[in-house]
């Protein structure tokens, strides 16, 4: 007689598509998790207003310089060692709420990683102005049927709502930056601690 | 014919006793350094004043509540999964300026490993107050030969001047957090940057 496995939990992903660190994450998610079977759930909100909580009216990296300047050195590094491409953005923090929204609209979606992983790449490789339509709408091409229609739905009313609701629950769990990490209620911040929210994710109860 | 072995770049490592995530850094680089073949250089520098220069008129986990909350769960499994002992302190972020002068005294002596960690260890493990000239006293002791002439020496003008200027060079080569790590040029912040610091060490030329 074999016993059924134990359930893994879930990994909650909330991110930025204007976070460099969010792009890490995006970007070694999906692999890291599906070898240890703990499935992702994407949750999109937006920093701006949780960093106005902070009394920041702009990202820490701006804000900051000494910060900004190691940061970028190390989005380098980093980059390096994980094997990802790499090129640091003309505009930064990047305006993103299209296609947050979208991603808001479609986080429960099979299409959501691959989504944000265009996006990402939009951003941090191709140097791309990602809060336009065209480009989300290049983002969607080939995962949805109707791009357009999705674009229309992500702005409508009841899915701005969504990614504010997203941005709120954020905030009310503590989240103070980006990316977070959820396993139950256990918060993990920043892609340095990916490994340990999905060892935890894939342990035994 | 065999070639000498490339020699190794010294790993510089900038701390402070009242630094949570410098404890982490402490207890661990002696042993991951020596496996490498690579020195430690032990670099006392003061936070506070560094964190003034960015606006903060203390530790940005006290002015930041969610961000403070995370760090001591954080701590919690951090010094879990090195296996370090850990109580969080009653104080937070304790005073630490008669060892820290005691650190810049003798940073370059045989026995600043063990001071600095006996240190570490009376803040973060076993709660007590280490600006105090007991607690001084008692982290040197076994490790010079006369603790009272370290003491009386280490609040001498000429040393207290020498801690100054490690803060004031931490400013100046862009250190805005502890603990930080050089190698070369290349900087590197936050105990979870340290494996990476020591490849760097250890890397051939």
């Amino acid at each position: 007689m074999t016993l059924p496995a134990a359930p893994h939990q879930p990994i909650e992903f909330w991110f930025e598509f204007g976070s460099n660190y969010s792009y890490l994450a995006a970007m070694r998610i999906a692999a890291l998790a599906g070898a240890a079977g703990v499935t992702v759930l994407w949750r999109p909100f937006l920093l701006a207003p949780i960093f106005r909580e902070l009394g920041w009216n702009n990202s820490p990296f701006v804000l900051q310089g000494a910060k900004g300047r190691y940061m970028w050195r190390d989005m380098e590094r980093q980059t390096a060692k994980y094997g990802l491409p790499w090129r640091r953005p003309s505009a930064f923090p990047r305006a993103a709420v299209l296609p947050m929204r979208v991603a808001a609209l479609g986080m429960d979606e099979p299409w959501i990683g691959d989504f944000c992983r265009r996006v990402m790449q939009q951003n941090w490789v191709r140097d791309r102005e990602i809060d336009d339509p065209a480009a989300v709408a290049e983002a969607l091409a080939g995962l949805v049927s109707d791009p357009q229609a999705v674009l229309d739905a992500a702005v409508a009313p009841n899915n701005k709502l969504r990614l504010r609701t997203n941005t709120e629950s954020a905030s009310a769990r503590g989240i103070f930056g980006a990316p977070t990490f959820f396993v139950g209620n256990e918060m993990f911040w920043g892609n340095d601690r990916l490994e340990d929210a999905i060892a935890l994710a894939a342990a035994p109860p």
